[in-house]
């Protein structure tokens, strides 16, 4: 048998996913499983944009422009510009889901072995576009003491060798919704020109800002125009995960051009996907004040109920829909399967994502959990009481392995 | 400014799309323009594929898993063993089109550097792919005097080198409408399991066989499972190629297992796509009996007309709907380009695809272009007619540069 190439083998396995059978089991067994280690929103997708695709007149499923459909591009621009972002639809190619943006903008900013800096902990998808891409990931730690501000920028001056290509930060973040502030954005764009860095970043929960917080695009850095790849999705805005678009924003014309070469190798974008996401943009204010609001009492309720249980800290995310939370455990992988595969409480069990997968520095993230507030204030209390039981539980619990009553 | 990376310069253009502009100019100066350059079929898609898609109910557009959705999976094994292809669920990877099938395949089977072997002419976005993932893309060459057969395989034997890891086919043939035969696959199959590479084959015309002709499968080859990797699309089966459905169909536990941590990255193939897709299974065999009499019909009047024009060459294809003609010209780039920006012969022109980009071979494909029979037989007709006296006028032309008639 011929062997596998060793970016097959490198590739790391989503570390979510790597619970999956452990919650299946649980289910067969009839436990109720709350999934707050998902980023997949139970928000409705609104009306209108599913009401396009199926109302679409379609008699011929052609490919379209590579760069997507013109006349989305433009409804985009006009998107971008009710959000103070001022591009045009030759600024934006459509790429199939934020994921095909990220590796785009992998592909034309860096060569293999290049290293990319990401403060961590980050999406752990970004390790393997990394692995795809050949390039190396160089953390940066954030803390969960200081809500995981970015860290001075001494730290990120250490980190840069010849091989630094590029920054790319996720802002509001994913996992821990911090939401950086002008003056971090601004540290970061004299960073990049002056060491003549790329900053890609990961903008996709726009959004999703609670407390009246204003949100900051890089594409708003004077004078870090060529430097800037803001990288987009419209999954989590409108509910629409399954849509696949996203978008590749930039006023760089060469990486535009660039990236335009590697959509024409992929052909098209999923023309269904540019329908929905052409009449999403007409979505009314009123779609997201509700859902802002249902955010923002999910996030009071998990933050408060989380910092109300003995030893646990949970800072207060100003931004996205998870929380990371610091935990009185030993080992939040052996924690988070221990809750699908020992535990219940009366017949109900919650499922987080451990953060060890989303730090790159071996040996961080133990004591730390990532907790989506994707289902309603109800399911939410539930399963923050089987956290709660699960973690008095657990910890007269860890010796005696096959007794889950304490 | 930073430096955009070399894989970003490397990366070709699209061959194809490079004479657009010619034809856009063409149009506005009033002439039609048959487009008999792409791969985009005309037919109608199915109905009840467009219309599981009306008719879907979806509140949250999710995403799906990332191998795909498990009931399409199951359609599509169930289309699949109607088509003597005995395969599972399990042995089936949903991807983006099939150009995420194509570009898995090389990433798990070929490291950076690696060599695969691919007869030319081939589909010019496989040199897109083989950019992307580093890998060298080594030709032998087909010839249009033996209708493009498999060469001898003396002839890959002495390209394979320690570096190479894959022979590619694609089968029926785009751009050559060339159909492999038994022996042919037998051959292929002898020679991966003798030198331990793996067999690619991109399968997506599998419906368009004509003249009663056989269609022989990879998947069929016996003792080569663990080398084999089938790349296939529902673009052109049913002609949804805004859909963005491929797979990528393998015994091969390891690539499957290898391809999924790639699927898991970029989390899960467009929904509305597989919707589609899934009631296409369903379509009606009346559908592709009356679409090969089409094309079969379209197939026999180009080839025909192309081989009663003085100095024109076109063997019959048996597959696929393409054409490779030998012309009596210089410069098929320069040729096609004239076609649009100077000729019209009753205010219509053509579009065709210069051979040159489907050769990896510098100096190759020069007096050949590549005609796909998408349009219906009067404009093809029309189209024909337009060649034929472009023909005429660029023979006694080639040097009176300014002027377009004869």
């Amino acid at each position: 048998m011929p062997d596998l190439s060793y970016r097959a083998v490198e590739m790391p396995e989503s570390p979510i996913r790597k619970l999956i059978p452990f919650a299946e089991d649980a289910k067969k067994r009839g436990i109720t499983v709350y999934h707050l280690n998902i980023g997949q929103p139970d928000i409705e997708t609104p009306a209108g944009a599913l009401d396009a695709v199926h109302n679409s007149e379609i008699t011929v499923l052609e490919y379209s422009h590579s760069a997507g459909i013109e006349s989305f591009r433009n409804e985009l621009s006009h998107y971008y510009r009710k959000n103070k972002i001022d591009v045009s639809k030759d600024d934006i190619l459509v790429t199939t889901g934020g994921s095909e943006a990220i590796f785009f903008a992998l592909m034309c900013c860096l060569n293999p072995g290049d290293e990319i800096i990401i403060p961590e902990p980050f999406y752990t998808n970004y390790n393997g576009f990394a692995v795809a891409a050949g390039v190396k990931i160089v953390p940066v730690t954030t803390h969960i003491e200081n809500g995981f501000a970015l860290p001075e920028i001494e730290k990120f001056n250490e980190k840069i060798t010849t091989l630094t290509k590029a920054i790319l930060i996720c802002n509001p973040n994913n996992p821990t919704g911090y939401l950086y502030s002008r003056k971090e954005l601004d540290l970061l764009s004299e960073l990049v020109r002056d060491k003549n860095l790329y900053l890609l970043a990961d903008e996709v929960y726009r959004e999703f800002c609670y407390d009246g917080a204003e949100f900051l695009s890089v594409m708003n850095l004077k004078g870090a125009e060529e430097n800037v790849v803001m990288l987009d999705s419209i999954s989590k805005r409108y509910s629409m995960c399954g849509a696949r678009i996203g978008t590749l924003v930039t006023r760089n014309k060469k990486i535009k051009q660039a990236a335009l070469k590697y959509a024409q190798a992929r052909l098209s974008p999923p023309t269904f996907g540019q329908i929905a996401g052409k009449a999403a943009i007409s979505t009314p204010e009123s779609y997201f004040t509700k859902v802002l609001k249902e955010y923002s009492g999910r996030r009071n309720l998990l933050v408060d109920m989380l910092n109300n249980m003995d030893g646990v800290q949970c800072p207060v995310p100003k931004g996205a829909f998870y929380a990371m939370a610091r935990l009185p455990i030993d080992d939040s992988d052996k924690f988070c399967r221990w809750l699908l595969e020992k535990f219940n409480h009366n017949g109900r069990t919650v499922m987080l994502a451990p953060a060890t997968g989303f730090y790159a520095t071996k040996g961080l993230g133990k004591d730390e959990v990532r907790i989506g507030y994707v289902l309603n204030i109800d399911s939410l209390k539930n399963a923050m009481q089987c956290l709660q039981q699960g973690l008095k539980q657990y910890s007269c619990n860890t010796i005696i392995e096959e007794s889950s009553s304490c």
